[in-house]
């Protein structure tokens, strides 16, 4: 079959047609994959910010359909629609049991192996293993994943709209609902309006948020940002981006603010543009070894929080199928964020274009 | 009458037999001081970690009696029994709106110029202006404050309990039950155990943790934690304390931490002690221009939350009285906080003690 592979840092991903796929074990689910998003953490694994052994089939967010089901597997069935997770639920671990599966142990592990639970990877080429993104590896036409990687949802919705699900919407949506709890009537700000930035936005939105004001460099995403949901931009480029904030909080400051970029920089402005007894939650995952840093008596003297947020603090199987009402309600933007569609074989300018800010998803749909 | 004045950084203080003090205006209660607790922020204002105006009647943690009561005072009358309260809550202002009143905009001014909300202090000497320490000074045998920095408290309760309730007992109780919320069966650990690590040790066991790890330099200061509920203690000086706060918790960390002694390392200490999804919270106040730092990386993928906590997230209305019902009940000691009496000219020798770490809490009794 098809897939893109990575095969060293900072190297186009090449298109090969030899990838084989195993069946699925105990425990496994093979999906036909319909739609994978483009993602900026598939960039991070590109650039190294994210580790994965390699040579290694990236992606790892998507929709598509189950091909077939190993042993005691109950919860899906082959033809069942469903949307993958990059942190897979095994339900048993010390986290899953205290509510927090988005910490799952084995998910965790199978994050940074590339690799299923057992430490072997679905894919290989002529005989020789080839991981896969954080236990997904949706660039390629069929995968093998844990059952807890995937959560069912209603056939009736579009699986492109849904892919997005996997990763950005959860992780930028849940970043307001769940990690910051967002109260209605609150000022908001959101640094980096990308792909998961707009979900940052329009989770705000859901949440009630008075006032949204998106931050950024490139004046489009500015202008993308208004469309789902921000009041006030403030371009960084052109001045103090936390006096910015700050003027337009009445000199307080936001009541939440997320950091959706990963620099330290931007994280320690994150920190600066929350009010006195604010919560700024950092999204955006920074370089190892970058050091946030924060004068330590304000924290304490101002009463803020800093939260880190990982996968928006996701319980898929409560939050995909809740996302996905909302879209239907007409309350979750999904469409508007695939900017472009790609082939497998475009999927290089796929990676250009989100790197140059010209889009806010691009996706791959295999068909 | 008498008090204990700072009339430079780094001197002792001055007891004086001359200091006089307003009569009560619209707003304002005069107060005969009973005990006053000595406390390391007034030690941080000698040595100028926390900046206040000089000369000043230094104290902001005390108990006594409504002596007298200006214009519109409703809510105490002469003769009530009180605990002064070192952040006044006007009950008017954004932050008390929001039940933030820890942060109340005019015990904020009054804390920071060490006057009544007009900007004036209570005190004088010669007809020369002497501040109040955070709007209170409780060093002296009577003063003037806001009516909202007062809390009224049930006559049967030894004022020299309830002296202590107004700063140590609050912040580090608080920080536990407000700030953190620290849930059932929790593993916690506390870096200081002074007089408000001890508060958070049993605010810590009031919350039902299941362990409890106080980490010190002090052997004596150890002990005195399992006293107050720590179930482990580790000595800071043999090793890592990390390291050894992690084996205690079967490599994870503690579900919270507490950071109670205002140094940027003992800050990341506190960060790094707290298990993934874990939360550290900040008690302590550093000296401005302390960094605190972690590696960026680490808030968003531990998922960690670092939380200011200031005065224990406290409304001093519901939580003087909560907590003071809890010492009735049992629950929590005040009495055994108090391991020495001063009388006012022996204060100097009261801080000494303090910072040797021989005393819990030195009290001084105006009687």
């Amino acid at each position: 079959m098809r897939g893109a592979v990575l095969t060293g840092l900072n190297e186009p991903l090449e298109i090969v047609d030899d990838l084989e796929v195993i069946e699925p074990r105990a425990g496994e689910v093979k999906v036909k994959m319909h739609t994978t998003g483009l993602c900026h953490s598939d960039l991070s694994v590109i650039n190294g910010t994210i580790m994965q052994p390699m040579p290694c089939v990236l992606g790892h967010e998507g929709a598509g359909v189950i091909e077939a089901v190993g042993d005691g597997v109950t919860d899906v069935s082959p033809g069942d629609h469903v949307v993958l997770s990059f942190v897979s639920q095994c339900g048993n671990c010390y986290f899953c049991k205290r509510h927090e599966p988005y910490l799952c142990e084995k998910g965790t592990q199978a994050m940074a192996t590339a690799a299923l639970y057992d430490g072997t990877p679905a894919f290989s080429r002529g005989g020789k293993p080839v991981t896969q993104m954080s236990g997904c590896g949706t660039f390629a036409e069929y995968t093998v994943v844990p059952a807890g990687g995937v959560v069912k949802i209603d056939d009736s919705i579009s699986l492109e709209a849904a892919a997005l699900v996997g990763c950005g919407v959860t992780t930028g949506v849940g970043a307001v609902l769940n990690t910051a709890e967002v109260k209605p009537g609150s000022t908001v700000a959101v640094i980096g309006t990308g792909g998961v930035g707009l979900n940052v936005i329009q989770g705000a939105v859901v949440a009630g948020a008075e006032k949204i004001i998106a931050v950024d460099l490139l004046d489009n995403k500015l202008e993308m940002a208004k469309q789902f949901g921000a009041t006030d931009v403030v371009n960084a480029g052109s001045g103090n981006p936390v006096a910015e904030v700050q003027s337009l909080t009445e000199g307080r400051g936001a009541d939440y603010t997320f950091e959706v970029i990963g620099m330290a920089a931007t994280m320690t402005q994150a920190y600066q543009m929350a009010r006195r007894g604010g919560t700024a939650v950092m999204v955006g995952v920074p370089k190892m070894g970058e050091l946030f840093s924060v004068m330590g008596f304000f924290p304490v003297y101002e009463n803020k929080a800093i939260k880190g947020c990982w996968y928006g603090s996701a319980d898929t199987r409560r939050d995909f199928p809740e996302y996905l009402d909302l879209y239907k309600e007409g309350k979750l933007k999904l469409d508007e964020l695939i900017t472009r569609e790609f082939t497998l074989d475009e999927i290089n300018d796929g990676f250009e274009a989100l790197k140059n800010g010209e889009v806010a998803r691009g996706v791959v749909r295999y068909d």
